[in-house]
């Protein structure tokens, strides 16, 4: 098998897009793929400054490694959810990457700025990765919003993007359906633009761009991830690209081509402020306020008991039930 | 595991439903299912005369036998495709299934009538399907006027319609999302009702019904039909399914409720009127019709080709061209 473009012997075969190619031209190919994508659906320009929300993976790392060779101006944000060694692994190579470019990286501890996730989790009803979203999203919108950022960009790939559009498709929820864009555009002055770069890149190139551009990235997944539905639906959409080579791209492209467009957001007033932390929230308290003050007091009737000091009738017990 | 409705041992369990039943509760459960679903969607009335297609499935006379037992006004629609063992064989046991349930049947031998499938296959560019496909619709059309029915009833069960939806829903083929319905009204005063009672019930469920109910049905799928892309989305949604229970029919009944209504289908004129054999069309030739003339052409070539009569620069051969 031969390079679709200097016929050199080609290293990868993509065939969802007819093509085969060998080490640099593949890297060329992804990089100008990225960049057509932030061009083609106005992400951001040159001028603007991008805060990438970075996790270790591959693909926030490959995200940031073409942003940081096209020259935009980045900075790294990674959140440490305090999961065990997964995320002392992936804060390291993090690391390393941002020390390597020489590039700005800011790494927020959640068991200090706020609570980790294995914590939040067994403080609250919710299931980790409910608990890990809402600190997810609020500290990137906070952190892009102090730090003067115009755009956050994340590192969803397609096949990402295609299992979320089968999940809601599936269930035919058509709110999450009005929302699903690369692009999101602020509703209130403190949100910053979202942009997902890589949501015409498969996973499988962006694990090869990974790879042939030499990115230390973690490998293991987050042990919170077994057995997601997400992950379910990868596998099924794998399936049927195997069968019908292209589906993804198509499916994803023809839903923001043709359909997005079809659901509506219901109509509803901007965000008011979180009464807490003054973020953008649709209720009086933020859902990241709200975890905060469930581990709060979960934490408190803990200490209570402990201590031998808790009354089965006090009235504080009570407004807790 | 017992009958949910009578406790008696259960003989079916269906996981999608959260309930198991004994025969008897399962015949009623199905035949009420089937009941509520021609109610709701208005499908028909107790006074009109339902037009069943048969094609000695399982669907097509699981259908007819519930209509009967509920004592409707039906007839049975039968084309022999004429496709070797298996049309022989599915149309001798919907011709006894009629006569045991002392009903009327017609009867249209494609062969006779237009073309058998496989030749229409041979002398045409097309497959099988799209052959088969066109000549069902002018014939079922067809026969339904000239009958005085005002419904025609096929066997389509829920895996063909969430089979169907994955297909237009991956590819969004907003305009087939927008004709995705149980119940299609006439455009054309030609055209009768099309309905499909069976659409909330599982293809499990018809298989069970028909076996609980004795029906002796062709098991045998159609020959053409291996390795389709309808097959494929089937296996897929088993597995969902698998998963996640109930899947199937929300995705079906979900769809209805809230998305469809957002695919409209683009505005036109309303068909006219077939200038060969004056059945609904929007082109001057209906598709059946330009089969038939395609399939015409070809047998004359050939005939010529044989007869030795033809010569390379005759106008008729250039105009074939």
């Amino acid at each position: 098998m031969k390079c679709t473009r200097c016929r050199a012997p080609a290293e990868i075969n993509l065939r969802s897009h007819h093509s085969a190619f060998c080490r640099p031209c593949f890297i060329l190919f992804f990089q100008r793929q990225v960049e057509r994508t932030i061009k083609r659906d106005r992400m951001f320009t040159p001028e603007e400054h991008i805060l990438v929300a970075v996790s270790g993976g591959k693909d926030s790392l490959a995200l940031w490694d073409v942003l940081i060779s096209h020259g935009y101006h980045t900075a790294g944000l990674y959140l440490d959810l305090g999961i065990g060694d997964y995320s002392a692994h992936s804060r390291e190579k993090v690391e390393r990457f941002a020390a390597h470019h020489n590039v700005s990286l800011h790494v927020v501890p959640l068991a200090q700025e706020a609570v980790s996730v294995p914590v939040a989790t067994l403080f609250t009803n919710r299931v980790p990765c409910a608990a890990c979203g809402a600190m997810k999203r609020h500290f990137f919108d906070r952190y892009a919003l102090e730090g003067g950022f115009q755009v956050l960009a994340t590192g969803h790939n397609l096949d990402d993007e295609a299992a979320r559009l089968l999940g809601n498709v599936l269930h035919w929820q058509t709110e999450y359906l009005a929302r699903e864009k690369p692009v999101l555009h602020p509703t209130h002055p403190r949100f910053v633009r979202k942009v997902r770069p890589l949501y015409r890149t498969s996973e499988l190139e962006t694990a090869v761009y990974a790879f042939f551009r030499g990115i230390d990235y973690v490998i293991e997944e987050c042990p919170n991830s077994v057995g997601a539905t997400q992950l379910f639906y990868k596998e099924m959409l794998n399936k049927i690209e195997s069968q019908m080579p292209g589906t993804k791209l198509s499916f994803v492209q023809e839903f923001l081509r043709s359909a997005q467009r079809l659901f509506v957001a219901p109509d509803g007033s901007p965000p008011r402020e979180c009464e807490v932390c003054g973020m953008p929230s649709f209720a009086p308290v933020c859902s990241f306020c709200k975890l905060m003050q469930e581990v709060e007091r979960k934490r408190e009737d803990q200490r209570s008991a402990m201590s031998g000091q808790r009354s089965a009738f006090s009235p504080v017990s009570e407004s807790e039930s």
